[in-house]
C-alpha cells in the first residue's frame, strides 16, 4: 500500500515536530514543507532532506538564500493527500480555499476556530468522528492535555464537574519578544476564560470553569484540576486509571518541577527532549472530600504531535479504530 | 497617655515595615529594633534614629562597624509593653521564653505555628479575640488575603466551600538567592496544600482547600478563588461588597498584572511601593453557574502590616473596637 502523502504548511514549533513525527510512521509520509522565510528551521529541514516550499513570489529568494526551492505552497498542496496547517493561529483559516480547490484534506491546529473544520479532535476522546472527514481540527496544548485526563474520567466514573486554573508559560523556549519577566498575568481576566470550555468542542457535554493566567517561564504549561464526579471512587483508584492511559506519564522520582521534566526528556533522548505525555505528578492525585485534585505539567511544544498524526490517519481510514492507531503512533514515536 | 512601647526583633521584610507603620501611629513609638548583622538595613535604621540593639555577643562589632548599638536584644525586651518578632520563620518560636520570662507581649508572624501563640489573628476577622492576650500571631500574606474576602462572603452570604489556587512568588525583591529562574514548582506536590486550611486558624469553621505553586517570580502572590455560598448573591452584590471593605482595593484602569500594580504603589507614593490591600480585579468578579470567581493579588512583603499595627492595639486594649483600630491604622498610614 502507498503511504498517505502529507504536506507541511508551516514550519515552526508545531510544524517541524509533526513532520518528524509523520517520518517516523510507516504508513505515511512527508512530500514537502512551506516555510515564507530562509530561517535557520528552513536550512534544517532541508539538511534534514524534507523538500522545501514557499511562497510563490518567494522562490528565487528562498533559493538565493541557500535553500533550493521545490516550488510553490500551491505545488506542494497538489501533490499532497492531507495538509497540516501549522500556520500562526488565524492564518491557517485564511488558508482553507486553497485546500478546497485542491481538493486536499486538511488539519488545522487549536488557534483555529472550531467552526473552519467543525470537527475538534483529540485521539482518546473522539478518533471515529474524525474518520473520512475532510477538515479536522486538532485542540490546542492546553484542551489536549484537559481531554486526556477528563475523558477516562468520565467514561469510568462520570464527570460531574471540573475546575481548572490554566498556568501558561507565556512564550516558547525560542521565542525573544514575548514576556512578561517578572509578573504573573491574569489572562483574560474576564471570567471564567475560554480554555476549559475549549474541551467542550470535543466532548460537548462536560461541565468546565478554567481560569488561565500567563507566567514569566518558557517550560512548560501547569494545571491544577478539581474534578467532582458522579461515581465514588478513591485516590488509588484514579492513579490506576491513569497509569493505563497511553498518553499520560505519572510523575515521581523526585521531579518537582517543570524544569526537571523537560530534563527527563532530554536524558531519554526524546527529540528535540519533548515530552508528548501529559505528566501528572502522582502524589498530588488525592480525593479530598469526594472531589479529585491533581497537578499535571503540559509541554506546550509537542502534547499535540502525536495527535496530529492520529487525526491524519483517522481522515484517510489508515486505521479505523482509535485505540489501533494510538498505540501505532505511540510504538513509531518511541512514547 | 504614654505611649505603647513597641520593639521590633528581626529588622527584615516585615520588621522594617511594622517599624514604620508603628511609628505613623499616635497611640504607640518603637523603642528599638534588633538587627544580628550589620547589613545596609540595620544602617538605613540607624539613619532613621530608631535605636538598633543586637546580640549581648555582637554590641561592640555592632559598634566597631559604625552602628551604635543601644545595647542588648534583652535590653531591649526590658523596655517593651510589646515585641513583634519578626524574625524567620522557626526562630521566633524559640524567642518564646525570653518574652515570658521578660512578662512582655509578643506578636509572631505566620511563619510560626498557632499553637505558638494560641491566636492567629485578622484584624477584620477576629480583632476581639485578641484583645489583651499576651501573645497573638499575626497570620502569613496568603492567610491574610484569604480571610479579608472569605470573611466578609462568610458574614454576608455564608461560604459552603473556597477552592483556591495560590500562585506564589518564589523570592522576595531582594532575595537573590532562591529560585526558580525558569519553572513552576507544585508546592507542596500533595494536596491540599496548607495554606488554605490556615484560613481556620482565624474563622474555624470554614471548608476550604487549596493547591499552591511557585513561580518565577517576584513581586506578588495571585489568587484564583471558587466559592460556594449558602446563599444567593449577584456578581454585583460581590463587587460592592468587596467595595466597601477596608483593606481590599479593586484593580482596573487598565492594570493587567501584578508588575503594574507593583508599578501603581510606586507612583501613588507609598513607602518602599508597598500595596497593603487585597487587590482584586474587578472585571474578574463573575457569578458563573452559581458560584463565584475572581483573581486577587496579594503583596506578599507588605499586606500583614497594618494587621501587625492593629495586634498590637487589641492586646493592649488601646482601642475594643476592630474596625475603629482599623481605620485609625489605615487612616495613619494613608491607606
Amino acid at each position: 500500500m502507498s503511504k498517505v502523502k502529507v504536506a507541511i504548511n508551516g514550519y515552526g514549533t508545531i510544524g517541524k515536530r509533526v513532520a518528524d513525527a509523520v517520518t517516523m510512521q510507516d504508513d505515511m509520509e512527508i512530500i514537502g514543507i512551506a516555510k515564507t522565510r530562509p530561517n535557520y528551521e528552513a536550512f534544517v529541514a532541508h539538511d534534514k532532506g524534507y523538500n522545501v516550499y514557499t511562497l510563490a513570489d518567494r522562490v528565487d529568494d528562498m533559493k538565493s538564500a541557500g535553500i533550493p526551492a521545490a516550488g510553490s505552497i500551491d505545488d506542494m498542496i497538489a501533490e499532497a493527500d492531507v495538509v497540516v496547517d501549522c500556520t500562526p493561529g488565524g492564518i491557517g483559516e485564511k488558508n482553507k480555499a486553497l485546500y478546497e480547490k485542491a481538493g486536499v484534506k486538511a488539519i488545522w491546529q487549536g488557534g483555529e476556530k472550531h467552526e473552519l473544520a467543525g470537527c475538534s479532535f483529540n485521539a482518546e476522546a473522539n478518533y471515529e468522528e474524525a474518520l473520512g472527514r475532510d477538515f479536522v481540527r486538532v485542540v490546542s496544548c492546553n484542551t489536549t492535555g484537559l481531554c486526556r485526563v477528563i475523558y477516562p474520567l468520565d467514561q469510568e466514573y462520570g464527570v460531574k464537574k471540573v475546575r481548572v486554573t490554566l498556568m501558561r508559560r507565556s512564550a516558547d523556549p525560542n521565542d525573544v519578544k514575548n514576556g512578561p519577566i517578572n509578573a504573573i498575568v491574569p489572562n483574560p481576566i474576564k471570567l471564567p476564560s475560554h480554555h476549559g470550555p475549549d474541551v467542550k468542542s470535543v466532548i460537548p457535554h462536560i461541565n468546565i470553569a478554567s481560569t488561565a493566567v500567563k507566567l514569566p517561564t518558557t517550560l512548560m504549561h501547569l494545571h491544577t484540576l478539581n474534578i467532582e464526579m458522579e461515581k465514588d471512587c478513591s485516590t488509588e483508584d484514579v492513579k490506576a486509571l491513569f497509569a493505563k492511559q497511553p498518553r499520560i506519564r505519572m510523575i515521581g522520582q523526585g521531579i518537582g518541577s517543570t524544569a526537571e521534566i523537560m530534563e527527563l526528556g532530554k536524558d531519554m533522548g526524546r527529540p528535540r527532549g519533548d515530552m508528548w505525555e501529559n505528566c501528572v505528578w502522582e502524589d498530588s492525585v488525592t480525593m479530598y472530600e469526594g472531589e479529585l485534585y491533581f497537578f499535571q505539567a503540559i509541554h506546550q511544544e509537542s502534547d499535540v504531535i502525536p495527535e496530529n498524526v492520529d487525526a491524519i490517519r483517522a481522515m484517510t481510514e489508515l486505521e479505523k479504530d482509535g485505540a489501533k492507531s494510538i498505540a501505532k503512533t505511540n510504538k513509531a514515536m518511541g512514547l
